[in-house]
């Protein structure tokens, strides 16, 4: 059943001021709780807190029904400006909703969370994921996932760390790596004055030639998809417009981008579960096609078109 | 329930060679008829070739259940390369298919044609498109159609009309316009020799600076919606390359952009009713979201964010 939230919600955020700031995390939040309570937001079963590394933020957890049997997994990076956010934030549905939406699905779903900065600097988050997902290859078959069919999805900061990791910045290997969901991230940053203050914490003044993922990802042999919401941030929408170029100008074709109609930055990942149409059934769709029962699901060749 | 086309289907829509051919055509509908056989593609009642001019191809079908009563009315305008297609292809399920869906979602449906090049060249498209509206304005009442709630979708040739119209290049007026659907055309063609054979049938050599109807686009004030199929030819999918970098120009966010994953440039409008993650569903969304019971349903104002 497509679950979608009615129009005055929708008005209410997109309404809202676009700006990536606690109170439009508050206020969307707000809105959408009483339709994640209402649909559910917690897995049957739910491991909490599983060890992916030494350090006290390489924790995980396991969402599962205890029924599946060499399923899909998906693993998922949350976002909170590369110094916040968790894998569990209480009193709200974040971000055990992704984990349960995942079980309706039919795959195991892994929500991570990951050293932050400006302690952990780049590219300490590309290597968290890829430590994630190490742990995920030598560990799922016990929840009943299979290690070969891995999705990374990564939302804001989470989505620039899978980006990092997908363009090989964090180590590790991209075994079992199916395909990857990057949602309302970004790709490339400036150099200099223009860098915004969450992300010097992050990457300090590295020169964006070393730490841009956009020429990593139009390398990439995993499959991608792309998801901008209608209300995220100018630099935000910046960031899939240069994607768009670059990617063409490489393999003739737009880049799959889903367009998140009536959401902004926060409720985009919130919508999962309870806005189908905006994020969640595409992606799922997305999810089902890459981890099929075959190798590595790649487009099939593009021949040269006449025009 | 959401339709879904098998993978080997998708495989085989998306294996197709890109170059919009007879080929891709036959092909592509050869593999779609079982399922729309399936669906059903015929509304209960088709009042067939209700005339909306003088011309012999100023005809439409209009599409009900018989229990409608001030619904949305989804305007459909068909492709053909300019020089061919109709509202009926016979012994296939174009284009009676998308007046099925629109009643399916509680609209009226209305599928038209129009005169063809060579004989009749720009703007006969858009104003052909200016009449078709102004006859359901007059008429679609007695269907229980709503003339305030006029949706119009394009496709190919036909969304290349749609949006010519929507830039005032046909005349006619705009009014109970709510939305407008653009399925994989074009809004900008190049001058001179790159001109293509079907496009100089239409356009002969008048410039592109009279026939783009890119710039109207960015001052409509209709809200839009732009669909690109996963493989679409080179010349289709660049033009969403041009219509993100002029949106984000004027508008500083990026364009609504459904991208049909898993289908070619015809299997994308084939893709209504069977495969609703591809278009349809998002599509139903913008009709339903543009048509609410309010004054032209404009997104809210854009506040200059800090970023």
């Amino acid at each position: 059943m497509t679950e979608q939230l009615p129009p005055d919600v929708i008005a209410q955020l997109t309404g809202l001021d676009s700006a990536i700031t606690p109170e439009l995390v508050a206020t969307s939040w707000a809105l959408l709780k009483p339709f994640h309570d209402k649909v559910g937001y917690a897995a049957p079963k739910i491991d909490r807190d599983r060890r992916y590394g030494d350090h006290e933020r390489h924790r995980l957890d396991v969402h599962t029904s205890g029924e599946e049997a060499g399923a899909p997994v998906l693993v998922f990076v949350h976002g909170g400006g590369f110094v916040g956010g968790d894998k569990v934030v209480p009193g709200t549905p974040q971000y055990d909703h992704i984990g349960a939406w995942a079980v309706r699905n039919g795959w195991v779903g892994v929500t991570i969370t990951y050293r932050l900065a400006p302690e952990h600097t780049w590219p300490s988050g590309a290597q968290d994921v890829a430590a994630a997902v190490q742990w995920v290859r030598d560990n799922i078959a016990a929840y009943g996932g299979d290690p070969g069919r891995i999705v990374v999805a990564g939302h804001s900061a989470g989505c620039v760390h899978v980006a990092s990791y997908l363009a090989g910045q964090g180590g590790g290997t991209l075994d079992g790596v199916r395909g990857a969901g990057l949602l309302s991230g970004f790709y490339q940053i400036p150099d200099g004055a223009s860098r915004g203050e969450l992300e010097v914490s992050y990457f300090g003044d590295r020169p964006s030639t070393e730490v841009n993922s956009l020429p990593g990802l139009l390398d990439s042999e995993v499959p991608l998809i792309f998801a901008i919401a209608q209300r995220d941030p100018r630099f935000s929408q910046g960031q899939i417009v240069a994607l768009t170029e670059a990617w063409f100008a490489r393999k003739g074709t737009v880049p799959p981008v889903i367009w998140s109609e009536g959401h902004n930055h926060i409720s985009q990942i919130g919508s999962i579960g309870v806005d189908d149409l905006a994020l969640g059934a595409q992606l799922a769709r997305f999810v089902n096609r890459v981890t099929q029962s075959s190798p590595r699901g790649d487009d099939p060749p593009n021949p040269d078109d006449r025009r």
